[in-house]
């Protein structure tokens, strides 16, 4: 598929709703929003300390875990990639230093 | 683009080294990893509470800067979209409650 | 003070309430749990990057900031020093492997 | 004691050293910087997301475990309850707007 992420997103879904004893995802969304959102927290302090770190390989694991409990997050809130994927072309086009208050507006 | 994350990350890209007067993102790379890593860590600490108050428009702009801000940290640290892409597609495939280890292995 | 954490506390309970415009402390009280809790997240981010810089100094300096937001958070929260010392205390006297199980349980 | 923070600080500095198989203490140091850090980073994303939740008794309970781990990160790097209480102390007696520029100089 051209797009990596959505392609884990609808395994993603598939799973959601599937037997808690025997998914992961499945088991995820079973324990709920704060769960999830906890696991996102998690996995981007593992980031920060593996790019702190300066280890590559580790950064990219950590990075990969990080994506997917996000895409577990918005699937739990009803969010696909294509919104958040809105959200950044709308950022896109600015240049130069416009556009952080563009991203913060 | 087929794939919004690549298209990003070339924008990305193609900022670092540029004005940091005129750029955001090529004055996050001349702030060095501590900085951007700090990014991240903030913008997830905004995810998780924007998922927890149940805000669907905020989480989907809190998680693009998250994006945007992780893909800022891969650059600066050599990685491309395809090195994560590649964790996630070794981790796909197993079903099950195996996933979970092999997510973590 | 014999314990400079309950007269940090006291210092931020007699604030609240206060103008906005004169103290920050104030301020972040009208801004409400959720900016609070965001501040304490950030500065626990800020935090792991001095530890794992090694800067002394940074680490005392961010470790300050993170004890002061958390004081705040309890404060909104009806919480005391007192409350969270409670709870220590609970679980010291524990010794050995067991402690860890009793900290979670 | 009349600051129990001091009283927990003695008590891991004294399983500093001690058997891993023992203490969880013990093991947290033997782990090393990066996994002490990334469990202050952790029991802070836990603490906000009870904040969030509004759950007072796990806000406590989270606190706790978040300060627990801060003072294992303080003696890991060599400083004290005293270095930190320093930087507090420094910043109080600023009063009205003019704390916060003061809190992050």
């Amino acid at each position: 598929m051209a797009d990596p992420l959505k392609d884990l997103y609808a395994t993603i879904l598939a799973r959601k709703g599937g037997d808690p004893e025997k998914s992961h995802t499945a088991r995820l969304f079973t324990r709920g929003t704060a769960k999830i959102a906890q696991k996102v927290g998690e996995e981007a302090v593992e980031t920060v300390i593996e790019a702190m770190r300066g280890d590559r390989g580790k950064l990219a694991s950590e990075s990969a875990d990080l994506l997917y409990h996000l895409l577990v997050l918005w699937a739990d809130a009803g969010l696909t990639p294509d919104d958040i994927y809105a959200v950044l072309a709308a950022r896109q086009g600015v240049s130069g230093i416009d556009e952080k208050k563009n991203r913060k507006g």
